[in-house]
């Protein structure tokens, strides 16, 4: 953490070129381009933001190397990086926060099964986490205050699971997971058979396994297989408050934005990405590459990759039609009242000759 | 928890009938259609995996008794049954790891208002369980590590309550009810009244009043009443994620699928089902038999039993009609602009004469 | 609280005026209109309840001054005021529950850090809580059971955080700040760059701040900053299961029913309403006073303040116009095939001519 950088050192640790500026001004911090202030550095990463590098009261920006120099505001000194995105993050080290060190060790109020194998001295487990039995942690992991780890658990290394998340019986995590607050990993999954008027349980004895590198989002809920697993692969991000239900698979590196629904034992294939509040219904298969758009509800099998919309979804350039003709309705109607009333006139006039 | 079974006493395990194989073979686990391995038993429940009985790989199956036995792959043993996914729930218990005993008592670490009414020995509370002033708890009830059971709850014989379940204060709960982890029975209802342009808190004093037999899925809430009592009837089973508004009321056995929303003072008759992602507005009445299909949204009271689908939700029947239809939005507007063009023409054609 | 209260006293209390009834008649309790029971008092707050004003059981409601006297059941003891729902909180007050008294101190099993700044006499900190390093409390504020407070949080004066709330590290609450049990404030934002294959995290080291007088509801989400803040502005009230992802502004007095979802980077103006499962796409502005109806998607920004439904999100009445003419398009394909059939006979008759 520091308070301060001259440009010439921004630019070498983003790894980009001071284009314009001098070397010696001194930045003090950082901030977005709408709310920057003079003496911070700022970043143009959507283009959308184009024209705010007229108005912006930043000092300095990054900037990709395309950029028309008189894009930007007079005076607004400009470092070209490759993706200034990715280039923003070292300057938010640089002024950022120290990231929390790692304290290794068991709080003395958290709960612990005496058979739970970890080493606690490359293990950190917080104020009344609770540790059932037979469960294992890999060197690295963080366990926040709250969180409950049910009995045979497998968590692996370097994971970090936040305060009050939740993982229940006998799920698998692999490196590098992370849980935020309020994640719950393996309730039961949602099954009845309806028994003279009643709907009885279907017992779910299977495991959620999630794969290394998977991020869960807050308040999300991954439940557990009826048997066998539901199967989060290796990479997946997932949001907040998104639904993944039983039997479910993910393959790797999917995108599963806010409020999306898995039903249960769908199949998502690899690089698939869902945006907020999407849906996807139960037992299909939806292709590597596929993007559901926000708010679309699958309701069959996709094969083909590609970004799909609507309810039900269809591929983008077709649902986007459908939805340009929805608005061109009432127009229709009004044409086709016309198209009428001139034919009957049309037939009168014929008839009569 | 066993490792192994006969195909005869596999057979006589689910009540059916061998009908292909031979009796002594012997089957070592179970797994879906697609994912089992040889050795493995597995079922056909969902018609639309009729194509694997083809290509899996298990060395049984538990089937309908109408199967035909050529549309299953040569060499598969089959036992019938009349409900294969109810059967192979014995076929879970079978092979699945033991249930986890009861252990009854009170954990070290669980705070336990003096006047809470229980019987220690017929009640489970774990870890850092908070159990508040003039709570009752029925006995068989099991309440996992973290819960928190606010002042003057009422919670009745063998519940389930896992891990960081939360109910506030005065809620009741009937027999044999199960709320999963981080599910909120009873924080406040949403409501307010603008007071010189600010939304002032209207007091949500009423209860949440869940009876026998209910399901409540992980991260769902359910808001207290006004006044008076939110109510979720016998037998509801409501899945991850939902919400359910302040004085809503729902009939006996309805299902709410993940995602669904339910707004204030809503009534929803018996067996009515939500599928993921529905929505109803606020104040209607829903009458028994009533399935609101994924992603639909209720904006008027439906009397009439049935399936309905869409924004506005509509009867299936006309929903579809116009979903059909919007799809074929771009071919009338062509179809329009032809008959506008001839029309022209043919009226040319009928004044010049 | 209190068993009983005469008429007289009931429009005292209330600030009404006893229209019908005798004053001297003792009310037992209240009720919603179609609960009520012989005895108990109600109130006609939404006009579609009128005609249960006929068939109540309650001896007494509280009416708007316009009421006619015909519309309410013979017998009915009528008490008129401006407002029947807000009136009505004062009778829920006297019969209520009362309010938890207020009891400061901190519970022997939360885990407070050493360095924490409040006043352990006019602070209550419950059981079980968790309060991290550098974090101040304001005078008023009760943390209720099981909270989480992560380091350098600073929480002003009269906040409630229910059990189970969860605030992480360098976050910042106003005064009057409620939060229900299983919020969760200031989890990562969810950004990513797609770097060889695989999505690689883009730290989010920016803050959650919330103003005065917001209230969040259950399991809803906030997500902290990439840099700088996601910002919740003076008066917001945020109901169960919301996202607000990160860098999201709102301003002043916005209402955010549940299931809502904000994407990164919008910022909605004051007095902006999102009803149920509505959705608003990233780096979008929302200009004041406008309102999302249930379940409409916002994909450009809006300027002009008003209603807006349906995905993509239209003011109201040109879309209700789009709905509309929707359920019109079977009738329409209709049309056009007649129009067509009776155009072909038309130029066949004028060509034979």
């Amino acid at each position: 953490m520091s308070n301060s950088i001259t440009l010439q050192k921004l630019a070498e640790l983003v790894g980009g070129e001071l284009w314009r500026g001098e070397p010696d001004d001194v930045i003090t911090g950082l901030n977005s381009i709408t709310e920057a202030a003079q003496g911070e550095v700022t970043f143009l990463g959507n283009p959308r933001y184009l024209p705010a590098l007229k108005t912006t009261r930043a000092s300095a920006a990054l900037v990709k190397e395309d950029l028309a120099a008189q894009d930007a505001r007079e005076g607004l000194a400009l470092i070209r990086v490759k993706n200034p995105t990715v280039a923003f993050s070292s300057v938010i080290r640089w002024f950022g926060p120290p990231a929390p060190a790692f304290v290794p060790g068991v709080h003395p109020t958290a709960i612990v099964a005496p058979d739970a194998k970890f080493d606690p001295e490359k293990v950190s487990i917080g104020a009344h986490a609770i540790i059932e039995e037979g469960v294992t942690i890999g060197d690295g992991t963080v366990i926040h205050p709250g969180t409950f780890v049910g009995r045979s658990v497998r968590i692996g290394a370097n994971c970090t699971l936040h305060a009050n998340s939740i993982i229940n019986e006998r799920c698998v995590l692999g490196n590098r997971v992370i849980l935020h607050s309020g994640a719950v990993i393996g309730s039961d999954g949602f099954g009845y058979e309806l028994v003279k008027g009643r709907h009885q349980k279907i017992e779910q004895v299977g495991i959620v396994q999630i794969d290394d590198d998977v991020e869960v989002g807050s308040c999300t809920t991954i439940d557990r297989a009826r048997f066998g697993r539901t199967w989060i692969g290796e990479g997946c991000k997932i949001d907040n408050l998104v639904q993944v239900a039983h039997n479910v698979v993910l393959g790797k590196h999917c995108i599963l934005c806010a409020q999306t629904g898995i039903s249960g034992s769908s199949r998502l294939g690899n690089y698939v990405t869902t945006a907020g509040q999407a849906g996807v219904t139960g037992h299909l298969e939806i292709a590597d590459q596929i993007m559901v758009l926000a708010k679309a509800g699958v309701t069959k099998s996709l094969t083909e990759a590609g970004a799909y919309v609507g309810f039900p979804a269809r591929p983008i350039a077709e649902g986007r039609k459908i939805m340009a003709g929805a608005a061109r309705i009432p127009e229709l109607i009004e044409r086709v009242r016309e198209l009428e009333k001139k034919l009957a006139e049309l037939e009168g006039k014929v008839a009569k000759e």
